[in-house]
């Protein structure tokens, strides 16, 4: 069996994740890391693999998957596509992933290349879900509740606020699609929590939710990166009402984002040429394994 | 806009479910019903559609819907398949698919048709479910735990038992895939309890599982399409462990068999010719409407 010739591009939580879940694939290897400065310092695991700053050092480059932040994809993906390169990510601004899609599908068709965009797990193995859902009930209210988790938008713009030296912004779920946020500061010395508490509420980010700032000696002691959701919804199947469907996950956040991840990546080596997001993708293309069997399992 | 042409084939529970989740649809016309004998007695909602015997009756059918029992299945199929007509069934004889698949592949695609099987809830749209957990985290358990609702099987055995008039045997989860089976018994004039319990629970249908039998004075009056389902992984992403996920339904069990035929007869007509179990659909195929409103709403 030829494996799929993956490269990681970028480093961070996201691209370290993704290296342990390439390592786990046993139909794929990394042939290299993608790095702006490409060191390995601090990153043991690297020992066995090239790190390089420019992707066409790595020779033959089947995929490459983007660790990189959102508003990076875009650059990095066109690039690669058009070098033949395969891209996936994890892009997670959804109200841009249909122009997103749009900006991709060109570059990848002209250069025979297959770009899967947002495919963490929302957007990504959440989008599915939801997809399915709506499909077997059509008319119905969907309800996607986030949490308890770390949002990482929240985190960042709560940091941002002086008088911040960190800050953890939690997404608590309370029921039909709207979240709590509980937000953890530790505070420079001298700093007013009355005054913090009032940039944090009056943030766009937060003015619409229930805001609760509480103050901690150390963020980094809380920090953990679990999350969950819980995707429901309730409808009618035909002319049936009452249909009711629930999707529950508690999961190390990167860790399942990374899975998604090596998961598109293969089933990228099977769609035409073009950009697709997980919905327009089969499930088994997904899957390692022989088709039949698979099938005969999970059937 | 031009309707999807679908043709009813049986007219029992599914069937009934099917005419009404058609008609629901906006992208669907059915063309009409084809039953063994062509008759609308008893069926007023029938009243605008052709009932006939063979299909070639109806004009131009773009898929068949098959409601007919899973060991029929394979029949019809393979004669609208030859007509150049899409199939799409629920067949669910968990064991068989892969033999199935195979034998209506070759005809599908000699006559430039699409079939898709076992497209139920079960085998069906919890495959896609069961799937998508398996790739989020490969390696690991899942347990598929049904009910509490009817068993058709089960209930069609305790009823085929000397001395019993009706039954209705109900499937209870108990965790980990293992289920109690209660089985309602309306004996006739004379039976002994004692006898039918010994013969239920002697059959292999229940030999193997926690089994109570109980007399009921009537059967019709506890009857019931209510079904559901719990299905559950926890497994590793990449390397890591514990990642936990869970889908649950409660479902009229025929009203959602017939959304989910209705929904693979929509993305039969996507679909380069050839036989398909769900995993091998993308889910976005299933729904109506425009792809990219779809893409921005639910990824």
């Amino acid at each position: 069996m030829e494996k799929i010739r993956v490269a990681v591009v970028g480093y961070g939580n996201i691209g370290q994740y993704t290296l342990e879940a390439i390592e786990a694939s046993p139909d794929m290897v990394c042939v290299g890391v993608v790095r702006r400065v490409p060191s390995k310092e601090g990153f043991p695991e690297l020992a066995p693999y090239p790190v390089v700053s420019d992707i066409r050092e790595l020779g033959k480059v089947d995929v490459a998957i983007l660790g990189t932040p959102s508003r990076l994809c875009e650059e990095y993906a066109k690039k690669y596509l058009a070098l033949g390169i395969n891209t996936v990510d994890s892009f997670d601004i959804h109200t841009s992933i249909v122009d997103y899609r749009k900006a991709l599908m060109p570059i990848a068709k002209e250069n025979g290349a297959v770009a899967v965009i947002s495919a963490g797990w929302d957007p990504g193995s959440d989008s599915i879900v939801r997809a399915l859902m709506e499909s077997m009930a059509p008319c119905g209210l969907s309800y996607t509740n986030f949490g308890p988790g770390r949002s990482m938008g929240h985190s960042v713009c709560a940091r941002s606020k002086a008088g911040v030296k960190d800050a953890l912004s939690m997404t608590i779920p309370t029921g039909e699609g709207i979240h709590r946020r509980m937000v953890y500061v530790e505070l420079e010395e001298g700093a007013s929590l009355e005054e913090v508490t009032k940039a944090i509420k009056s943030d766009p980010y937060f003015a619409h939710d229930e805001t609760h700032v509480i103050p901690v000696e150390c963020v980094e002691s809380i920090n953990n990166v679990a999350h969950g959701v819980n995707l429901v919804r309730n409808g009618v199947s035909g002319k049936t009402h009452n249909q009711f469907f629930e999707f529950n996950m508690k999961i190390n956040n990167p860790a399942l984002t990374a899975q998604v991840l090596v998961n598109v990546a293969r089933a990228s080596m099977k769609q035409q040429p073009g950009c697709y997001t997980t919905i327009e993708i089969p499930v088994i293309d997904m899957l390692y394994g022989d088709r039949e069997k698979l099938i005969g399992t999970l059937v």
